[in-house]
């Protein structure tokens, strides 16, 4: 059940209804919660050198998980907000991706699509 | 089929595997990526006064659609990476913040769950 | 003595030497450090009504303070490290806002440069 | 003259005053602000490998100058906004992270206070 990305947001969006929030709930404020937790999830890695950051994950797990949840729930509920498709928007961004990093010019690097 | 976080999950890991992105996909730089791009989202939304939110949101529907996809890709890649369900993650966080803001007290205003 | 940015930049500097903090301080983290703390700052205000944001300030100031002045340390740090002198780059960017936003355009909107 | 960060602070405030851009500029809009600035900073450097810091520092010098510039401009214009001496609060900031952070304990590792 927990895999159906509209059954989530009903869920989401009951219980925002059940609490009346969604009077603070405009894109400019779920956009700013997003971006608030976002920090919190990076805050987790903040100096860690790249061999700590294996050990980091795993000692953090259960704060981080909590984190990710956080941005996700805020996610979904924007995308409600904006009467979008989530799944939708998450493929069609797919499949720009595809087209904008093509196999053949973007394996095994990092470059941007317009540095490509 | 674009309503299961399982099935947009297999697309978005194998669109890394064609690139051999792996090698850059740890969980820092997953949420320094996740909170540059909740950052974009965000900047959308600067400085607008409440009663230009809304025509904000119209007006730029399409790159903050664009920009809601690209957390969501990067979301779902990172919870994949730590070998988290990110369904269960997040029904677990919804769960917890049932009991943390109780509709008793949390109705109607905006306090954290340690301000109530 | 706290009003000059070289005086406090060669203090954050000795600190940071005396604790052999050289070795984690690289551009890169030293980015994400500044946005993982103007995350922490933001935090304060997040969900906050118009109405609310003023009281908030008040009631949070030590702790608002302290964030400030955690973005201003890795600030002050980071411009250090990549060889710029802070005040001449804040005055050659006030010059270019100059520009970008002549009075004429600009007086009581909140338009960027670009849609001026 | 660009040294002296009360002087630096009364331009950026003439500049907002001469384009009636204060009635923008409240405490929650600022924060708002400058997690964006600093979200863009960070950007540069998304994805990036230790080893290519330094030459991404160095390629895009210029515009990373100019996202510290911002950062700062609404860091000061923040501080100013709040009635806070911002080098007073950088000062005060730093003598308690010498107490949280004392060499013999911080020296050589980046584990954060409350973990030493």
């Amino acid at each position: 059940m927990s895999d159906s990305i509209k059954q989530l947001t009903g869920r989401i969006r009951s219980f925002a209804a059940a609490r009346d929030w969604e009077q603070f709930h405009n894109p400019k404020d779920m956009a700013v919660a997003i971006a608030a937790e976002a920090g919190e999830l990076m805050q987790h890695f903040v100096w860690q050198q790249p061999d700590q950051v294996e050990t980091r994950a795993a000692d953090h797990r259960e704060e981080i998980a909590s984190e990710i949840a956080d941005v996700g729930i805020l996610l979904f509920e924007m995308a409600d907000l904006l009467g979008m498709n989530l799944g939708e928007v998450m493929e069609a961004k797919i499949a720009r991706n595809e087209e904008r990093y093509p196999v053949s010019k973007a394996k095994g690097n990092n470059l941007k699509y317009n540095e490509l």
